[in-house]
């Protein structure tokens, strides 16, 4: 859910197909030895955030993934492996390679299971960057389940009262099928925005807003620094001890343990950069009652929310998942807007492992 | 966590032993006809929240809710009975009585079903206010197991570039055990606030700080109003579009799928006021791993966040679930302390009821 300041100038931008976006991202993994299902997966998680708007973790990380199986910090091919299981629950390796297989398989156990048993979960390990947990969360829609992932982040929020980077961004996704209207589909992390959007606003030479960050002080930062490190921490969702700061921060743990302390993988402050520890569940919603009852109950939720009269200022009230379907609205027609740099590296990476280019 | 001006003034309030105040709180509840063990766990888990320094959800509740069982609007004595179950998942009926009652069964066969299978879940329906969610969740500690409850309510809480109350505060509570430190509580409303804190407010005669809740034209209120409806609305956590209202409002959704739809007792808007349906969750942590490890990584990580530099004048970084200890430490050295009026009330109502006084 892009603020308009965030927005990709289409003038610096070029616009290019799902299919063919998909197409280039797989091809890229396969030149560089990731096994055909592997790179399919995350060629999919990858333009499905694009197509959604989240282009923070979209097609052109295939660049950075790239450069880090290259580089031997992602290793390649990786051994996902089951450590331990149970009816409802699993613990996954994801062996240090792409994070986006092993969150793959992690949800696929826990629908699995909860079409089994009722319920199902997975956590998974010696990970790397899933892309949008919402994507996994998905995943759950097409068996009408609910569903639910998260994934955790080397430290760059600080805890409430607290001035240094301890925790990552760690967000939470959540979906629930519903009937006639667009699915459920929360995707946040759990600071006041997502890193991605502070790296973003630099690209763009934009300022941010105050109470996403704070300088090496405590005090308020309008300018999104170059690196991470102490010199500066984003802010934990609710920004202020008066305006909930614990509860962003609390929500970073929560996120943090059921990742990193359930697998045994690490906390965020533990893992360092450049490494992420997952969680996915999945409940069946037939096992409490009959899922057309539920989605009818869902529409009817939605549509009392669309129809809440708007705050000053305000178009419409928004239920979380209608921008990005709106997104895919706009990019499956028009194709999903690239900002240009992004584009000569994402050709430029291809012709550097010998991929084809599709785009 | 209370601010500190929304402390209770300790020159208006007695102070009163936590051993006293339960064994009043379940006569009470006898003596209108609740049945012994409902009368114990309610007055358990009143207790509990005003030991933990929870005094919005704590005994002085035993008033309101003895009223509503005098005039029927709480069912007594009230059927709690499973509706449909799974291996892992449970469906309940409230009966329309006391919430705690239920809310306490939900959680045992939630942790029943962990224990054998990994993970167990129930949800509630036909219920009412089930108090301070973190009772629920913290059951699990005692069995090495990570607990998880929410409740929905009546509308209180504006949805995103809304103005009118849509949602309830819709409070998330999840517990861990550590080892040597603390156990990691949260507990949070989804709303900036909980409702409790701005009826306390006002009780109190402070002001609300701004960014609590909105006029009915969305414009900010700092004084907080004496009844529910149209003219007001608390604001989600993150209170506005910039700095995340959308995920504040996003997990009050998220309360009310798991809580409501899924367990088709209602939404927050659905529901109306005064009724409130429920979830727990327990996942085995053995199943995953040791539990010991866990525990260590728990303590580890926990004075990590500890020994986190300090924003300017806060002076130490806490972690969910250590003001409530520390109130805990108090209480119990000093005994609870309850405002005048509402310790006049609990008198009143024993002698009503014909229950014996102990306080």
């Amino acid at each position: 859910m892009a603020l308009d300041f965030l927005k990709i100038p289409e003038d610096n931008a070029v616009r290019v197909a799902g299919d063919a976006l998909n197409k280039q991202v797989a091809a890229i993994f396969e030149a560089v030895g990731t096994p055909y299902r592997y790179a399919q997966i995350t060629a999919d998680a990858l333009t499905s955030a694009s197509m959604r708007g989240v282009d923070t973790h979209g097609v052109t990380n295939v660049v950075r993934y790239t450069e880090s199986i290259l580089a031997g910090t992602f290793k390649s091919p990786q051994e996902i492996e089951v450590i331990s299981e149970s009816d409802t629950t699993a613990l996954l390796s994801c062996g240090w390679g792409l994070g986006h297989p092993a969150a793959h398989i992690g949800m696929e156990m826990a629908m699995d299971k909860a079409a089994e048993h009722g319920v199902g979960l997975s956590t998974i390990r010696d990970g790397h960057h899933i892309g949008m947990v919402a994507y996994y969360a998905m995943l759950a829609l097409d068996r009408d389940m609910i569903g639910m992932a998260m994934t955790n982040a080397g430290p760059a929020v600080r805890p409430a009262l607290g001035r240094r980077a301890m925790l990552g961004t760690n967000p939470i996704a959540f979906a629930a099928p519903a009937g006639e209207e667009a699915d459920f589909v929360l995707d946040m992390a759990t600071s006041t925005v997502a890193s991605g959007k502070i790296g973003l606003a630099r690209q763009l030479g934009v300022p941010i807003p105050e109470g996403w960050a704070v300088g090496a002080e405590g005090e308020p930062l309008t300018e999104s620094p170059a690196d991470r490190g102490e010199h500066w921490a984003q802010n934990p969702l609710g920004n202020t001890r008066e305006q909930g700061a614990h509860k962003g921060y609390g929500l970073a743990m929560m996120v943090d343990i059921l990742c990193g302390v359930l697998s045994g993988g690490g906390y965020s402050s533990f893992i360092g950069s450049g490494r992420n520890m997952s969680f996915a569940m999945a409940i069946d919603i037939s096992k409490f009652r009959p899922v057309d009852e539920f989605k009818e109950m869902m529409d009817e939720m939605i549509r009392a929310l669309h129809d809440t009269p708007t705050e000053p200022g305000a178009e419409r009230v928004l239920v979380a998942g209608d921008p990005e379907e709106e997104a895919v609205q706009d990019r499956k027609a028009n194709g999903v807007p690239i900002l240009q740099q992004h584009y000569d590296a994402m050709v430029k990476i291809s012709e550097r492992v010998g991929a084809e280019v599709y785009i």
